[in-house]
Protein backbone atom coordinates (compact mmCIF):
# COMPACT_ATOMS: atom_id res chain seq x y z
CA UNK A 1 0.00 0.00 0.00
CA UNK A 2 1.57 3.05 -0.90
CA UNK A 3 0.95 6.25 0.92
CA UNK A 4 0.94 9.30 -1.29
CA UNK A 5 1.67 11.75 1.80
CA UNK A 6 4.84 9.63 2.20
CA UNK A 7 5.62 8.59 -1.13
CA UNK A 8 7.22 11.53 -2.18
CA UNK A 9 9.90 11.81 0.55
CA UNK A 10 10.70 8.20 -1.04
CA UNK A 11 14.07 8.54 -3.43
CA UNK A 12 15.48 5.35 -4.62
CA UNK A 13 18.93 5.28 -6.69
CA UNK A 14 21.00 3.28 -7.99
CA UNK A 15 24.30 4.82 -7.56
CA UNK A 16 27.84 3.05 -8.26
CA UNK A 17 30.27 5.71 -9.04
CA UNK A 18 29.33 8.91 -9.53
CA UNK A 19 30.56 9.74 -12.89
CA UNK A 20 28.38 7.11 -14.04
CA UNK A 21 25.95 6.33 -12.18
CA UNK A 22 22.12 5.66 -13.32
CA UNK A 23 19.82 7.24 -11.04
CA UNK A 24 16.76 5.92 -11.17
CA UNK A 25 14.68 8.89 -8.97
CA UNK A 26 11.04 6.69 -8.21
CA UNK A 27 8.60 7.17 -5.55
CA UNK A 28 8.08 3.23 -3.97
CA UNK A 29 7.66 3.41 -0.09
CA UNK A 30 6.87 -0.74 -0.34
CA UNK A 31 10.06 -0.92 -1.93
CA UNK A 32 11.32 0.67 1.12
CA UNK A 33 9.50 -1.10 3.78
CA UNK A 34 10.88 -4.28 2.27
CA UNK A 35 14.09 -3.38 2.76
CA UNK A 36 12.93 -2.50 6.51
CA UNK A 37 10.92 -5.37 7.07
CA UNK A 38 14.11 -7.94 5.66
CA UNK A 39 17.09 -6.83 7.55
CA UNK A 40 17.10 -7.59 11.08
CA UNK A 41 19.62 -5.23 12.14
CA UNK A 42 20.42 -1.48 11.45
CA UNK A 43 22.89 1.19 12.05
CA UNK A 44 21.32 4.23 14.08
CA UNK A 45 23.68 7.85 13.86
CA UNK A 46 23.29 10.41 16.54
CA UNK A 47 25.20 13.22 17.24
CA UNK A 48 26.51 13.52 21.16
CA UNK A 49 28.80 17.49 21.60
CA UNK A 50 28.86 17.61 17.88
CA UNK A 51 30.27 14.25 17.18
CA UNK A 52 28.94 11.17 15.19
CA UNK A 53 28.41 8.19 16.86
CA UNK A 54 26.73 4.85 14.52
CA UNK A 55 25.25 2.26 16.50
CA UNK A 56 24.13 -1.25 15.38
CA UNK A 57 21.01 -2.57 17.27
CA UNK A 58 17.59 -4.07 15.97
CA UNK A 59 14.78 -2.32 14.72
CA UNK A 60 11.11 -3.26 13.41
CA UNK A 61 8.69 -1.23 11.43
CA UNK A 62 4.95 -1.01 12.54
CA UNK A 63 3.22 0.86 9.84
CA UNK A 64 3.66 4.27 9.32
CA UNK A 65 6.58 4.01 12.42
CA UNK A 66 9.91 2.93 12.17
CA UNK A 67 11.16 1.85 15.98
CA UNK A 68 14.71 1.18 17.16
CA UNK A 69 16.03 -0.59 20.12
CA UNK A 70 18.35 1.30 22.46
CA UNK A 71 19.31 -0.35 25.15
CA UNK A 72 22.65 -1.10 24.05
CA UNK A 73 23.69 2.42 23.46
CA UNK A 74 23.60 4.43 26.57
CA UNK A 75 24.89 7.81 24.75
CA UNK A 76 22.01 7.04 22.39
CA UNK A 77 19.40 6.46 25.40
CA UNK A 78 20.87 9.73 27.19
CA UNK A 79 19.96 11.53 24.11
CA UNK A 80 16.72 10.07 23.51
CA UNK A 81 15.33 11.55 26.58
CA UNK A 82 15.01 14.89 25.46
CA UNK A 83 11.76 15.74 23.29
CA UNK A 84 13.21 14.78 19.49
CA UNK A 85 16.50 13.40 18.83
CA UNK A 86 17.92 13.97 15.01
CA UNK A 87 19.03 10.57 13.73
CA UNK A 88 19.94 8.94 11.24
CA UNK A 89 18.52 5.26 10.30
CA UNK A 90 20.37 3.02 8.10
CA UNK A 91 19.33 -0.34 6.71
CA UNK A 92 21.68 -1.85 4.73
CA UNK A 93 21.85 -5.88 2.93
CA UNK A 94 24.34 -6.91 1.15
CA UNK A 95 23.36 -9.00 -1.87
CA UNK A 96 26.97 -9.82 -4.21
CA UNK A 97 29.95 -9.33 -4.78
CA UNK A 98 30.54 -7.52 -8.23
CA UNK A 99 34.24 -8.51 -10.36
CA UNK A 100 34.12 -6.45 -12.88
CA UNK A 101 37.57 -6.68 -15.51
CA UNK A 102 38.59 -3.40 -14.58
CA UNK A 103 39.64 -2.17 -10.37
CA UNK A 104 37.80 0.87 -10.93
CA UNK A 105 34.61 -1.04 -11.47
CA UNK A 106 34.48 -3.40 -8.93
CA UNK A 107 31.85 -2.87 -6.39
CA UNK A 108 29.02 -4.48 -4.46
CA UNK A 109 25.18 -5.12 -5.01
CA UNK A 110 23.04 -3.90 -2.06
CA UNK A 111 19.61 -2.50 -0.76
CA UNK A 112 19.96 -0.09 1.50
CA UNK A 113 17.66 2.28 2.94
CA UNK A 114 18.79 5.82 4.67
CA UNK A 115 16.06 7.20 7.25
CA UNK A 116 16.57 10.85 8.26
CA UNK A 117 14.42 12.31 10.47
CA UNK A 118 13.60 13.29 14.72
CA UNK A 119 13.03 10.77 16.88
CA UNK A 120 11.00 9.93 19.61
CA UNK A 121 11.36 8.19 22.90
CA UNK A 122 8.70 5.64 23.41
CA UNK A 123 7.09 6.56 27.22
CA UNK A 124 3.52 5.23 26.73
CA UNK A 125 3.41 1.46 28.72
CA UNK A 126 1.10 0.05 25.47
CA UNK A 127 3.28 1.14 22.91
CA UNK A 128 6.29 0.00 24.58
CA UNK A 129 4.83 -3.32 24.90
CA UNK A 130 3.43 -3.59 21.31
CA UNK A 131 6.76 -2.75 20.10
CA UNK A 132 8.92 -4.99 22.32
CA UNK A 133 6.69 -7.56 20.96
CA UNK A 134 7.40 -6.44 17.77
CA UNK A 135 10.88 -6.79 17.87
CA UNK A 136 10.62 -10.42 19.66
CA UNK A 137 9.12 -11.41 16.73
CA UNK A 138 11.57 -10.72 14.55
CA UNK A 139 14.01 -12.28 16.33
CA UNK A 140 11.81 -15.64 15.59
CA UNK A 141 8.72 -15.74 14.21
CA UNK A 142 5.53 -15.53 16.92
CA UNK A 143 7.82 -15.78 19.55
CA UNK A 144 6.36 -12.83 21.31
CA UNK A 145 3.61 -15.30 21.64
CA UNK A 146 5.48 -18.88 22.85
CA UNK A 147 7.30 -17.24 25.49
CA UNK A 148 7.06 -15.09 29.14
CA UNK A 149 5.75 -11.63 28.80
CA UNK A 150 7.75 -8.45 29.67
CA UNK A 151 7.00 -7.24 33.13
CA UNK A 152 6.61 -4.09 34.09
CA UNK A 153 9.92 -3.54 35.58
CA UNK A 154 10.99 -4.88 32.28
CA UNK A 155 9.45 -2.63 30.32
CA UNK A 156 10.33 0.17 31.98
CA UNK A 157 14.18 -1.12 31.64
CA UNK A 158 13.66 -1.47 27.38
CA UNK A 159 14.57 1.53 25.77
CA UNK A 160 12.41 2.02 22.41
CA UNK A 161 12.96 4.95 19.77
CA UNK A 162 10.14 5.99 17.31
CA UNK A 163 10.45 7.80 13.99
CA UNK A 164 8.10 8.10 12.00
CA UNK A 165 8.25 7.26 8.29
CA UNK A 166 5.46 9.90 7.21
CA UNK A 167 6.33 12.63 9.26
CA UNK A 168 6.52 16.19 7.15
CA UNK A 169 10.74 16.02 8.63
CA UNK A 170 11.55 12.46 7.79
CA UNK A 171 13.66 11.95 4.80
CA UNK A 172 13.68 8.34 3.35
CA UNK A 173 15.73 7.07 0.73
CA UNK A 174 16.53 3.85 -1.00
CA UNK A 175 19.85 3.28 -2.66
CA UNK A 176 20.41 -0.51 -4.49
CA UNK A 177 22.87 -1.85 -7.10
CA UNK A 178 21.85 -4.72 -8.85
CA UNK A 179 22.68 -6.63 -11.94
CA UNK A 180 26.44 -7.74 -13.49
CA UNK A 181 29.85 -5.53 -13.50
CA UNK A 182 29.56 -2.21 -15.41
CA UNK A 183 32.55 -2.46 -17.22
CA UNK A 184 33.53 0.31 -20.18
CA UNK A 185 33.00 -1.16 -23.57
CA UNK A 186 37.11 -1.33 -24.11
CA UNK A 187 37.93 -3.55 -21.07
CA UNK A 188 35.28 -6.15 -22.43
CA UNK A 189 37.72 -8.49 -24.44
CA UNK A 190 40.26 -8.23 -21.99
CA UNK A 191 40.06 -11.72 -21.36
CA UNK A 192 39.68 -10.99 -17.27
CA UNK A 193 36.82 -12.49 -15.64
CA UNK A 194 33.68 -11.10 -14.33
CA UNK A 195 30.47 -11.58 -12.68
CA UNK A 196 29.13 -11.56 -9.37
CA UNK A 197 29.20 -13.51 -6.36
CA UNK A 198 25.62 -13.51 -4.77
CA UNK A 199 25.84 -13.31 -1.07
CA UNK A 200 22.95 -13.90 1.50
CA UNK A 201 21.98 -14.14 5.69
CA UNK A 202 21.75 -17.37 6.41
CA UNK A 203 20.54 -19.60 9.50
CA UNK A 204 22.32 -22.74 10.64
CA UNK A 205 20.60 -25.37 12.81
CA UNK A 206 19.12 -24.38 15.56
CA UNK A 207 20.67 -24.86 19.09
CA UNK A 208 18.91 -25.69 21.69
CA UNK A 209 19.88 -24.20 25.16
CA UNK A 210 18.74 -27.63 27.00
CA UNK A 211 17.12 -30.62 26.40
CA UNK A 212 14.27 -29.17 24.13
CA UNK A 213 12.26 -29.68 20.97
CA UNK A 214 13.05 -28.15 17.56
CA UNK A 215 12.49 -24.38 17.33
CA UNK A 216 8.90 -23.62 16.36
CA UNK A 217 10.32 -20.81 13.50
CA UNK A 218 12.47 -18.13 12.46
CA UNK A 219 12.64 -14.70 11.56
CA UNK A 220 11.23 -14.37 7.83
CA UNK A 221 13.69 -12.72 6.39
CA UNK A 222 15.67 -15.68 6.94
CA UNK A 223 13.50 -18.11 5.74
CA UNK A 224 12.48 -16.25 2.69
CA UNK A 225 16.43 -16.10 1.96
CA UNK A 226 17.07 -19.74 2.35
CA UNK B 1 50.30 -8.68 16.64
CA UNK B 2 49.35 -6.34 19.62
CA UNK B 3 50.57 -2.82 19.64
CA UNK B 4 50.58 -2.01 23.02
CA UNK B 5 49.95 2.06 22.40
CA UNK B 6 46.66 1.29 20.51
CA UNK B 7 45.69 -1.53 22.31
CA UNK B 8 45.26 0.62 25.55
CA UNK B 9 42.12 2.42 23.39
CA UNK B 10 40.54 -0.67 22.60
CA UNK B 11 37.72 -1.56 24.85
CA UNK B 12 35.79 -5.44 24.36
CA UNK B 13 32.53 -5.31 26.52
CA UNK B 14 29.96 -7.62 26.45
CA UNK B 15 26.64 -5.69 26.49
CA UNK B 16 23.18 -7.88 26.49
CA UNK B 17 21.30 -5.47 28.57
CA UNK B 18 22.66 -2.67 30.82
CA UNK B 19 21.25 -4.21 34.21
CA UNK B 20 22.71 -7.50 33.67
CA UNK B 21 25.36 -6.79 31.26
CA UNK B 22 28.95 -8.89 31.52
CA UNK B 23 31.02 -6.11 31.11
CA UNK B 24 34.47 -7.73 29.57
CA UNK B 25 37.01 -4.48 29.74
CA UNK B 26 39.42 -6.16 28.13
CA UNK B 27 42.67 -4.90 25.64
CA UNK B 28 43.02 -7.19 22.68
CA UNK B 29 43.67 -5.27 19.51
CA UNK B 30 43.87 -8.16 17.73
CA UNK B 31 40.51 -9.44 17.97
CA UNK B 32 39.48 -6.19 16.58
CA UNK B 33 41.35 -6.26 13.49
CA UNK B 34 39.71 -9.76 12.99
CA UNK B 35 36.20 -7.95 12.95
CA UNK B 36 37.51 -5.59 10.85
CA UNK B 37 38.91 -8.00 8.49
CA UNK B 38 35.92 -10.08 8.19
CA UNK B 39 33.36 -7.73 7.75
CA UNK B 40 32.92 -6.40 3.76
CA UNK B 41 30.71 -3.27 4.75
CA UNK B 42 30.78 -1.01 7.36
CA UNK B 43 28.76 1.75 8.27
CA UNK B 44 30.32 5.39 8.34
CA UNK B 45 28.55 8.17 10.31
CA UNK B 46 29.51 11.94 10.26
CA UNK B 47 27.96 15.28 10.70
CA UNK B 48 26.52 17.66 8.65
CA UNK B 49 25.10 20.76 9.62
CA UNK B 50 24.48 19.60 12.82
CA UNK B 51 22.61 16.29 11.90
CA UNK B 52 23.82 12.40 11.41
CA UNK B 53 24.60 11.02 8.27
CA UNK B 54 25.09 7.29 8.31
CA UNK B 55 26.67 5.81 4.89
CA UNK B 56 27.03 2.11 4.43
CA UNK B 57 30.51 1.64 2.33
CA UNK B 58 32.82 -1.08 1.92
CA UNK B 59 36.06 -0.49 4.05
CA UNK B 60 39.76 -2.48 4.20
CA UNK B 61 42.41 -1.79 7.22
CA UNK B 62 45.99 -2.06 6.06
CA UNK B 63 47.86 -2.47 9.14
CA UNK B 64 47.17 0.43 11.29
CA UNK B 65 45.03 2.16 8.98
CA UNK B 66 41.18 1.89 8.14
CA UNK B 67 40.28 3.00 4.77
CA UNK B 68 36.71 3.93 3.89
CA UNK B 69 35.48 3.91 0.35
CA UNK B 70 33.57 7.36 -0.02
CA UNK B 71 32.42 7.35 -3.78
CA UNK B 72 28.78 6.17 -2.89
CA UNK B 73 28.42 9.66 -0.21
CA UNK B 74 28.37 12.75 -1.91
CA UNK B 75 28.14 14.46 1.42
CA UNK B 76 31.02 12.23 2.83
CA UNK B 77 32.85 13.19 0.26
CA UNK B 78 32.14 16.76 0.70
CA UNK B 79 32.66 16.88 4.46
CA UNK B 80 36.01 14.78 3.52
CA UNK B 81 37.97 17.85 1.65
CA UNK B 82 38.19 19.37 4.98
CA UNK B 83 41.31 18.76 6.83
CA UNK B 84 40.17 15.94 9.32
CA UNK B 85 36.65 15.04 9.52
CA UNK B 86 35.22 13.82 12.73
CA UNK B 87 33.67 10.00 11.81
CA UNK B 88 31.93 6.96 13.26
CA UNK B 89 32.93 3.84 11.59
CA UNK B 90 30.97 1.09 12.65
CA UNK B 91 31.88 -2.44 11.45
CA UNK B 92 28.76 -5.07 12.63
CA UNK B 93 29.04 -8.99 11.81
CA UNK B 94 25.55 -11.02 12.76
CA UNK B 95 26.02 -13.93 14.14
CA UNK B 96 23.11 -15.57 15.81
CA UNK B 97 19.38 -14.93 16.96
CA UNK B 98 19.00 -15.94 20.56
CA UNK B 99 15.25 -16.85 21.31
CA UNK B 100 15.53 -16.69 25.09
CA UNK B 101 12.31 -17.78 27.34
CA UNK B 102 11.31 -14.41 28.59
CA UNK B 103 10.52 -12.09 25.71
CA UNK B 104 12.77 -9.28 27.63
CA UNK B 105 16.16 -11.59 27.09
CA UNK B 106 15.54 -12.07 23.73
CA UNK B 107 18.78 -10.97 21.79
CA UNK B 108 20.94 -10.78 18.92
CA UNK B 109 24.85 -12.93 18.77
CA UNK B 110 26.92 -10.15 17.03
CA UNK B 111 30.68 -8.58 16.86
CA UNK B 112 30.84 -5.32 16.46
CA UNK B 113 33.78 -2.30 16.25
CA UNK B 114 33.37 1.18 16.83
CA UNK B 115 36.08 3.23 15.75
CA UNK B 116 35.85 7.19 16.71
CA UNK B 117 38.15 9.02 14.99
CA UNK B 118 39.27 11.97 12.80
CA UNK B 119 39.38 11.00 9.70
CA UNK B 120 41.44 12.65 6.37
CA UNK B 121 41.26 12.32 2.75
CA UNK B 122 43.70 10.23 0.78
CA UNK B 123 45.64 12.56 -1.62
CA UNK B 124 48.42 10.88 -2.09
CA UNK B 125 48.22 8.76 -5.53
CA UNK B 126 50.65 6.15 -4.47
CA UNK B 127 48.76 5.39 -1.35
CA UNK B 128 45.77 5.62 -3.26
CA UNK B 129 46.33 3.13 -5.69
CA UNK B 130 47.61 0.34 -2.64
CA UNK B 131 44.52 1.09 -1.04
CA UNK B 132 42.21 0.36 -4.13
CA UNK B 133 43.98 -2.63 -4.78
CA UNK B 134 43.25 -3.89 -1.34
CA UNK B 135 39.71 -2.55 -1.69
CA UNK B 136 39.37 -4.83 -4.25
CA UNK B 137 41.05 -7.72 -2.96
CA UNK B 138 38.44 -7.69 -0.44
CA UNK B 139 35.42 -7.83 -3.29
CA UNK B 140 37.39 -11.17 -4.56
CA UNK B 141 40.73 -12.87 -3.19
CA UNK B 142 43.74 -11.63 -5.82
CA UNK B 143 41.33 -9.74 -7.58
CA UNK B 144 43.93 -6.42 -8.03
CA UNK B 145 46.16 -8.66 -10.09
CA UNK B 146 43.26 -10.09 -12.23
CA UNK B 147 41.92 -7.15 -13.65
CA UNK B 148 42.93 -3.77 -15.35
CA UNK B 149 44.64 -1.62 -13.27
CA UNK B 150 43.40 1.79 -12.19
CA UNK B 151 44.09 4.50 -15.11
CA UNK B 152 45.19 7.55 -13.68
CA UNK B 153 41.61 9.35 -13.79
CA UNK B 154 40.10 6.61 -12.14
CA UNK B 155 42.06 7.03 -9.11
CA UNK B 156 41.47 10.69 -9.42
CA UNK B 157 37.38 9.70 -9.38
CA UNK B 158 38.02 7.26 -6.41
CA UNK B 159 37.41 9.34 -3.01
CA UNK B 160 39.23 7.68 0.19
CA UNK B 161 39.11 8.04 3.65
CA UNK B 162 41.96 7.32 6.23
CA UNK B 163 41.67 6.59 10.17
CA UNK B 164 45.09 6.05 11.94
CA UNK B 165 43.79 2.94 14.33
CA UNK B 166 46.13 4.28 16.59
CA UNK B 167 46.37 7.82 16.44
CA UNK B 168 46.11 9.26 20.18
CA UNK B 169 42.33 10.60 18.93
CA UNK B 170 41.41 7.55 17.83
CA UNK B 171 39.26 5.14 19.77
CA UNK B 172 38.90 1.62 19.00
CA UNK B 173 35.60 -0.31 21.06
CA UNK B 174 35.08 -3.95 20.25
CA UNK B 175 31.15 -5.34 21.92
CA UNK B 176 30.04 -8.90 21.17
CA UNK B 177 27.55 -10.88 22.56
CA UNK B 178 28.28 -15.04 22.50
CA UNK B 179 26.51 -18.16 23.97
CA UNK B 180 23.10 -18.63 24.85
CA UNK B 181 20.15 -16.90 26.16
CA UNK B 182 20.51 -15.48 29.64
CA UNK B 183 17.28 -16.17 31.16
CA UNK B 184 16.71 -15.24 34.60
CA UNK B 185 16.58 -18.42 36.82
CA UNK B 186 12.42 -18.68 37.59
CA UNK B 187 12.09 -18.88 33.88
CA UNK B 188 14.14 -22.11 33.09
CA UNK B 189 11.57 -24.01 34.17
CA UNK B 190 9.03 -22.55 32.13
CA UNK B 191 8.85 -24.77 29.05
CA UNK B 192 9.17 -22.44 26.52
CA UNK B 193 11.67 -23.27 23.81
CA UNK B 194 15.53 -21.42 23.81
CA UNK B 195 17.96 -21.26 22.23
CA UNK B 196 20.42 -19.75 18.97
CA UNK B 197 19.52 -20.21 15.77
CA UNK B 198 23.13 -18.90 14.35
CA UNK B 199 23.36 -17.03 10.98
CA UNK B 200 25.97 -16.09 8.46
CA UNK B 201 26.92 -14.18 5.40
CA UNK B 202 26.67 -17.07 2.94
CA UNK B 203 28.21 -16.98 -1.11
CA UNK B 204 26.32 -18.58 -3.74
CA UNK B 205 27.62 -20.19 -6.92
CA UNK B 206 29.46 -17.28 -9.03
CA UNK B 207 27.49 -16.24 -11.66
CA UNK B 208 29.44 -14.94 -14.76
CA UNK B 209 28.83 -11.73 -16.68
CA UNK B 210 29.27 -13.85 -19.91
CA UNK B 211 30.71 -17.22 -20.83
CA UNK B 212 33.60 -17.07 -18.67
CA UNK B 213 35.23 -19.56 -16.86
CA UNK B 214 34.73 -20.15 -12.98
CA UNK B 215 36.45 -17.57 -10.70
CA UNK B 216 39.58 -17.51 -9.25
CA UNK B 217 38.32 -16.57 -5.68
CA UNK B 218 36.20 -15.39 -3.44
CA UNK B 219 36.39 -12.76 -0.62
CA UNK B 220 38.16 -15.02 2.23
CA UNK B 221 35.76 -13.49 4.57
CA UNK B 222 32.96 -15.46 2.76
CA UNK B 223 35.13 -18.77 1.98
CA UNK B 224 35.97 -18.71 5.75
CA UNK B 225 32.34 -18.41 6.52
CA UNK B 226 30.93 -21.17 4.06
Amino acid sequence: MLHPGAARRVRISVVLHPSRAVARVTYDRDAADAVLDEALTCHVGFVVDGRPHVIPTLHVRVGETLYVHGSTGARLLAAGRSAALPVCVTVSLLDGLVLARSAFHHSLNYRSVIVHGDARAVVDKDEKARVLAALVDRVGVGRSEQCRPPTPKELAATAVLALGLGDPSTDVALKSRTGPPNDDPPDLDSGYWAGVVPVRLTAGAAEPDCDLPVPTGLAPSLEARR
